[in-house]
């Protein structure tokens, strides 16, 4: 881990491959604010993985070693993160520049992302509060948990208790929206081109068209909205190099198509009005008043709690307790695990797309060459031989083909899942962050009820309002272990099947050059 | 290609793994005997394969980027050349310790290894004709072309035409020679250990025993009597180190009974009087007297084609010398191409035993690992799902060991044949070069015959003789050819089948870790 102080003037900092950078911007100059209650509790969660230093503001991380994207046979599509100008946003928004290319990576936004949405308007009352811990808790956990009433507001998020356990409610009919029909627009007479797409809800089949930078503003404001209740993995990389590159286009549109699908598929996020508006709205003045309407919604960050009412009994503190450490350990453990796969698969695809191919290529080049040779013996009735020994070196150049083509077909699914998971898995830190905030500020609130700064009744109120924190997390979990098993269920079975499929097709394609050969 | 003279007492040269060196004695002084005829000729026969400068003496080459035996998975067998002591060697039998270690290797011997009876008495007559080249031809080559009156020998070598062209008559009943039972045997008061292994000739299914030793001596008579006719391929690595450990002796079992069974098989071999004695002598008096008998043999070196009478019309020298061209040419392409298919082997042997099962068996624990958080999670009903979770890691385990375990099944034996032939010829630019001088010294009786030195009927049985040498070798490639055919036949064979196997297996057990997932 480098520490190092931005230098204006100097935007460079020299990494190798393979190298782990952690940068830690010293701008909030605080130390590392999930020491005070994470190491104690939970030894293995180190600094050098994501899951330990997360200072403010624009602090992020980036590990080289795993840059999956770079070695996803996609190298037009992954030339690193995005540097200079992006002409796929309007100046208009104020995208924030970074001084470091590091700050626009992927896989800073996939750790959480959170330092994202600091440097908007709107943004900075959702900002995590573990800055200031433990002294006391910032405004908005304060605001919620010590609020004299809360806000009744129309949105209500319900959650009851199922056989599984406490759950959101889960609306009737469902819904997908199919991403599709990549166009290039532009605008400025030219001057600023885009990809635009269309998205069509199943349950309504009327298309909107939204630009990257559109579902990029979405991601925003759900993650202002719903990221301390529910994880919000983030989009995929804004590219600027080669974003026009078909290959490019195609796989961003999978991965928005699958950002997409996730969203529709959580009862909350796809209930929510900013979702249903970014989706549903009948013209451009309906879309930019929805965008405004959204911009300006106060109930975000930990506020998003005072929506929820669980229809359950009142939890007590230790059992709150216990609840959130066992989610942070069975997450912590569990994007472990998903890394470890991610790293495992992204070294059999480096092999199986490169050295693996060109040895089965080299072993067909040097039969066919041996046959070559024999031919020109001169001896007679060995043409049958030859032929075979031919045929059998075409054959193992297509089985080069075939391996290098493999992993399009099976691997790539798993990974894919693997990074989504890992996405939602680097939510976890903030989300648990904000839970183990409000625990500890009910701790201490002892000390202020017999200092009478607050009054017992108030301390029950907070214990109520953290025990609705837990129930969310709770319905949250349930709602993430069913997607997981569903999900690691369907895209197992589904490269198990292309597995047997390949090595069954090799075998036949050996079998049938075997059956070339003269029996002597 | 390092030049450099050997120093006393100083017998270490720094060789790095990878880099070729090519030792060339300056003994002699002469400049590159094959430059003077193959390099216009030929002129893909360059120097730095083990085709071109041949230096007499000690002169040899060593390969290490080639060295297969090394990587070959039996680590212990193949530890390098022999240096130093070698007591399985007896003092009394005179052995020759060379300065350098690498004369002893292997791949020295398999190139030709004509230096090794050099310092042996009896040996001089058979060098092979080109270290005075294009001077006058050694006395050798003088005395069977020039001869008066050639010996009428006992043993007459036959040769025929058949619709294959010249061949050797083959014997109207063949036998293989079983090499088995290695024992460990010693001998003055234990100080001196060594196996001994038992040889049973299918023929008469009586057993001799014999020593690494006696094989190495068999060795150098054959070579030394057929070295210009036939190609006599080297014995298996003379080990020192480790010479006792199983695996290495079951290897160098495994490679003196396929030598064995080359030699059984060659029509000219198996019926000379050194190889019959070899393995029917009665007892220790007959072994010895046999021993000496060989040893006086001066019917050696290119003496062997006057026991050669073929039954066919006189050839002209242009067809001779078109025919010893073609051979030239298809053996040294056939060497690149065995060289070719050697060095893919070894990289594929190495991926298979190494990065790739370290690579399954890493997806394997990947899968087990992530199972095992997943068994972790508290949910309900996901237990079918984890334990084929963790089936499907312990397969991709065993698929490791199958992938790992699979070139001593295939890849083993295609390599083997390989090596063989490589040895084979690594013999021929040794043969070629004593046509070639034959050639060159009948193009050159032209001179004599105007200077009155020679007379033109002596002229006529120079081109007659050269002739016979020209259907020898000729008969030669067709038992060559035939061999060659049978063995890549049977060989690729093999690999294919067991090719198919392997693949079929592993999808077989895909398809069960499959079959374990629930349907959702």
């Amino acid at each position: 881990m480098y520490d190092f102080a931005a230098e204006p003037g100097n935007n460079e900092l020299t990494v190798s491959e393979g190298e782990i950078i952690t940068i830690t911007n010293p701008v909030g100059g605080s130390s590392d604010p999930w020491s005070a209650w994470s190491a104690p509790k939970s030894g293995n969660w180190d600094s050098s993985d994501g899951w330990g230093a997360r200072p403010e503001g624009t602090g992020t991380q980036r590990n080289t070693a795993n840059n999956w994207d770079t070695a996803f046979g996609h190298p037009q599509a992954y030339q690193g993160p995005a540097t200079g100008d992006d002409d796929d946003w309007d100046e208009d928004w104020d995208e924030p520049k970074s001084s470091s290319p590091y700050f626009k990576d992927s896989e800073s936004a996939e750790a959480g992302g959170l330092q994202r949405g600091n440097s908007r308007p709107g943004a900075s009352s959702m900002k995590l509060p573990l800055n200031k811990f433990p002294g006391f808790a910032k405004p908005g956990m304060e605001q919620y948990l010590l609020a004299k009433q809360l806000a009744k507001p129309k949105e209500k998020i319900p959650i009851i208790v199922g056989d599984y356990g406490p759950m959101w409610v889960y609306p009737t009919s469902t819904f997908d929206c199919v991403v599709a029909d990549p166009k290039k627009g532009s605008k400025m007479y030219g001057l600023k081109s885009y990809i635009e797409y269309q998205l069509t809800p199943t349950n309504t089949n009327r298309s909107v068209n939204h630009r990257y930078k559109h579902f990029d503003w979405l991601y925003e404001r759900l993650l202002v909205k719903f990221g301390s209740a529910i994880p919000i993995p983030s989009l995929p990389d804004k590219q600027v190099t080669g974003r026009f590159e078909e290959e490019f286009i195609k796989m961003r549109m999978e991965r928005l198509q699958a950002w997409m699908t996730r969203m529709c598929r959580h009862p909350v996020v796809s209930e929510s009005e900013v979702f249903q508006q970014f989706l549903n709205f009948r013209d451009e003045k309906e879309w930019k008043t929805g965008k405004r309407k959204a911009e300006k919604d106060e109930l975000v960050g930990v506020m998003i709690f005072s929506t929820m009412e669980p229809e359950a009994p009142d939890l007590d503190l230790i059992e709150i307790e216990q609840k959130c450490d066992a989610v942070g350990k069975f997450t912590k453990a569990m994007d472990d695990g998903v890394k470890e796969l991610l790293t495992v698969g992204q070294e059999h695809w480096k092999r199986c797309t490169g050295p693996l191919p060109k040895e089965y290529q080299k072993i067909g080049k040097a039969l066919q060459s041996l046959a070559t040779v024999f031919s020109s013996s001169g001896y007679q009735g060995e043409t049958d031989l030859n032929n075979a020994i031919t045929e059998a070196g075409k054959t193992y150049e297509e089985i080069a083909s075939l391996v290098a083509e493999q992993p399009k077909k099976d691997l790539h699914f798993l990974m894919e899942c693997n990074h989504e998971y890992k996405g939602f898995l680097g939510c976890f830190p903030d989300i648990i962050g904000a839970h183990k905030g409000a625990i500890e500020k009910v701790k201490e609130s002892d000390k202020l009820v017999a200092t009478s700064k607050i009054t017992p009744q108030e301390k029950q109120t907070m214990v109520k309002r953290v025990g609705t924190m837990s129930y969310a997390l709770q319905a949250e979990m349930n709602h993430f272990h069913s997607n997981r098993i569903y999900d690691y269920n369907s895209v197992i079975r589904l490269y198990l099947e292309q597995q047997v499929q390949f090595y069954e097709t090799i075998a036949e394609k050996l079998r049938q050059a075997l059956s070339r050969f003269p029996v002597m």
